[in-house]
């Protein structure tokens, strides 16, 4: 399935943060950074771009601000041997509190909203690219979008200088026919624009949906190692490298940050597919209720768990 | 995706059987009896029907042989509250060692075999027909299969009485395309038969190449309790009811069986998604290097896993 025109991201840090408010050792932020570079991914998404008055640094770690400096402990001397990403969330990051590219080791800033909020996203995506950034806005939860919003927020899109969007499956609930359809209709709003797709795993689907996503036109594939990342995680980047077999990635390096970065959380924190995360994806519903479950004492008792969910007769 | 042919075979028993010699208790193998029952699973693989003389009770347990005492134990009194299935193998079954079907409480035979023994297959699949079960073919690695000999053994197969024949991704090495081809293939060569599909998780692609099989016509479809299988397992039930949402099956009875039954073993065998499965679904091999692999002391090794594989480069 050779497209010169693939890009991977690997969101690692910033998904996988999600799960441990992002206290991630600079020695794993290393890591995944040398494994990024010397596999050949395209961009690695270090954080999110947040204001230090919207989250205190006593609960969350550096990657959720994404400061030079921190940025610099891992980059070290000279220019980044990978892009760097980061994700911005509407409302949580002052415009003041963004470098201009120039005095910054960012090359990407990823706009992430909801679709009521797709008109600050443009703005701020504007603002980012009057500053020098790359950018790209991602619009989550659109299982739960319906028609005509969606139809108008693409409109909206396609009327931006915004240059890629992306196809966001928050939940996990989407499978080949409804990403086809969304691609199908992504593309069709937005012809001269990039598509990206960033798949969540409740359902083992993060893979099939970004091979879909491939097939259907999408350039800017999210993935993460072992699939780390919210919930059931994403796309495992091991796998759509050995899939895609395409001769600018190895996948060596990335086997080497697994067995050496990603294992040892393994044994703290739950992502990936369990039970409770499938629930909450066959309902199509934001995973919150299943990762409280999966750190509960109960997180074996799917029954119950189950049965704790509103309208679960709906798939009984 | 409701269609009311579909038919869902559970294989935990015979599948997951690979990774520990079948050596289950009698409580678990009732466990998931007793859950197939109440969800409504259409049949339920309860091991392999195989001749004592081809293996020894010494090193497997007795789901390799399906004695009807041993089934009679898990069902009890009367008939069967859920279709029963067994495999048999070509080369290990005495055809005097299957028992005329009214002295048996199995329903279904399936013939498993590799394409060179197509024609020992069939007759043992019309064999097993007029002792009265109902039959399949299973065609293993059809991955591996050029497409010369693949449509003699389709030609074959179409001539026969055998009315169910088999998609088997055993090295879980395909993906939607290669599904779909193959799927299209089948479907045109045997208009008259129907065709079910068992598919591997090497790649975690497993449940999506189901899904596109159902797209593609397939009608029976193999699924275990969390996947549970060798290697990297199967499709799981859970996954796939979810997704069915298909009234005459409930999900309540299989996530209750996964609790008790399953957990438990996931502490004494590495079945589903591993990295050294990945490399062996990715590179079409078997898994035993990966299995082997996986029970030695450097399971968590898996740059040198794949550097000891032959031709690894064609994959870094």
């Amino acid at each position: 399935m050779y497209k010169k025109e693939i890009k991977v991201v690997d969101c690692t840090v910033r998904d996988g943060g999600l799960m441990n408010n992002w206290q991630f050792s600079d020695e794993f932020v290393r890591g995944v950074y040398e494994a990024c570079a010397e596999a050949g991914i395209d961009y690695m998404e270090i954080g999110y771009k947040s204001s230090e008055s919207a989250f205190s640094r006593d609960v969350v770690g550096p990657w959720k601000f994404c400061d030079e400096k921190d940025l610099r402990r891992i980059v070290g001397e000279g220019e980044p041997k990978v892009k760097l990403s980061a994700m911005a969330d509407i409302g949580r990051i002052d415009l003041n509190d963004i470098p201009p590219k120039s005095e910054s080791l960012i090359t990407m800033i990823r706009v992430a909203c909801y679709v009521h909020q797709m008109d600050k996203a443009i703005a701020l995506a504007h603002h980012c690219m009057d500053k020098g950034y790359e950018t790209t806005i991602n619009l989550m939860a659109v299982s739960k979008v319906n028609e005509v919003e969606l139809d108008e927020a693409l409109s909206d899109v396609a009327k931006s200088r915004v240059p890629i969007f992306y196809l966001v499956d928050s939940f996990g609930s989407m499978h080949c026919e409804s990403t086809e359809h969304l691609m199908k209709k992504y593309t069709e709003a937005l012809p001269n624009k990039e598509i990206g797709i960033h798949a969540h795993n409740n359902m083992q689907l993060a893979m099939s949906n970004t091979i879909t996503s491939i097939i259907h036109g999408a350039t800017m594939l999210d993935a993460t190692l072992l699939g780390m990342g919210r919930g059931a995680g994403n796309c495992p980047i091991e796998i759509l490298i050995a899939f895609l077999k395409n001769p600018k990635y190895r996948l060596l390096p990335l086997l080497q940050a697994i067995q050496e970065q990603i294992l040892p959380w393994q044994k703290k924190i739950d992502w990936g597919y369990h039970v409770p995360y499938l629930i909450t994806g066959a309902m199509n519903e934001h995973p919150r209720s299943a990762m409280a479950w999966m750190d509960s004492e109960r997180k074996n008792d799917f029954v119950a768990f189950m049965k704790s969910m509103h309208d679960y007769e709906l798939l009984e």
